[in-house]
């Protein structure tokens, strides 16, 4: 039976993947993905295979992989931070049906929302809600609500893909939302490129957040009531009671 | 300068950790956590000094790291999972303040989220929220509203902490609470003991997971409208167009 891995790569360079992650990829024959995640990785699995596809040809990279699995080769589909968060799992299992004969192993990575966490200080901690504000596939009005009914219950909100060229007055609206339950002067932050050459962060209220201006490469959080700055780090405490 | 790493270390054995955080715990002299995470990796360090505590201890486990490394040792807090996500990142991050001698570095890992989420299949994919059954340090009120509102919202959501031996008939709670808005047979799953020997997991529908008994080492997931089964595995859609 042949294996296809779908692997996290964690949010950026090498060092950042798991010790099961860089094993999985340095057993197989076949690494496939998008080229800027390959490029990522490739200096440490000389000898590999590289397949690449472009950004938004996720089926077509996907069928490439079980193509790859199918003709006997152990192949690795890799995606950014964590395959199951805005990543490929679920498409390659729904495929998957297509090839009984082909395994397939999900191999989870740090994704950008812990990544990005951890570049910031402590923004998480306790919980929180993770949302993306690409509207490709999913209505406004469905991010509108969870940006709605999110605030209202004071989670955390780790945003994904705040901004894109067609989308660039989003996080400001996103803001505008957010603002209706939680307070201007929350404490937020962004992250951009994280754990990449040229990674940076700011912490800022989410009255400043609405007024700035971010790529598609950051990561933006949005305290909950609880969320402090301390010596220039963005801390949520792990509770409500004591504090 | 001497230095801390807060360091996530995934959610089971050591594969599980970054090329990263086993670098950081390779750096270090000692190595400070919680009794059942540092015999989780500590053959891998060898000459290595570990001081455990127990849990609950958090505060006290702390200071002993801050001391260690006022006196000039490199030293490592290790966390299941992400030290970010219920980990001890903020609390050593607010601690850090009486050590201003003291780097604190956090590194990221693999939080039982996207870990337990490779093992289901692709439960979360799109967005979610994380939620604490815990009411230790947070009241059973806020925990409520986070759960109605959230399934209100129709988030994939993932529940830590769903149960303890105080908290037996916490799940069966959340889970009438998330009936409220989310279909009965809303597709569900659970993982146990991730990335370690005992791993184990089981999709059903929400009605059934309200008359499951889990552990406190089990992570559940709720799927979204859309969640399907697929091949015995939980898969949830990239979004909400085209399907």
């Amino acid at each position: 039976m042949s294996k296809i891995y779908v692997v996290g790569i964690g949010p950026g360079e090498y060092e950042q993947m798991t010790v099961r992650a860089a094993k999985a990829l340095g057993s197989c024959d076949t690494i496939v993905g998008y080229t800027v995640y390959v490029d990522l990785v490739k200096e440490h699995f000389a000898g590999k295979e590289f397949l690449t596809t472009p950004m938004k040809k996720e089926v077509e990279r996907c069928r490439l992989a079980f193509e790859e699995a199918a003709r006997g080769k152990t192949v690795a589909m890799i995606c950014s931070g964590d395959a199951g968060v805005y990543g490929m799992s679920g498409l390659m299992l729904e495929i998957g049906m297509e090839y009984p004969e082909v395994e397939v192993e999900v191999v989870p990575g740090v994704t950008a929302a812990t990544g990005g966490a951890a570049v910031l200080g402590a923004p998480l901690i306790h919980d929180f809600a993770l949302i993306s504000l690409s509207d490709l596939l999913t209505p406004w009005e469905k991010i509108e609500k969870r940006l709605l009914l999110a605030s209202e219950a004071d989670f955390v909100i780790c945003l994904y893909n705040p901004s894109s060229k067609k989308r660039h007055d989003y996080l400001k609206k996103a803001c505008d939302l957010m603002m209706r339950y939680k307070a201007p002067e929350t404490v937020c932050g962004i992250v951009g490129n994280i754990g990449r050459q040229g990674e940076s962060c700011r912490v800022m209220t989410l009255e400043e957040l609405r007024d700035t201006q971010v790529d598609m490469f950051t990561t933006v959080f949005v305290g909950n009531s609880q969320t402090k700055e301390i010596g220039g780090k963005m801390v949520t405490p792990r509770g409500y009671k004591n504090v």
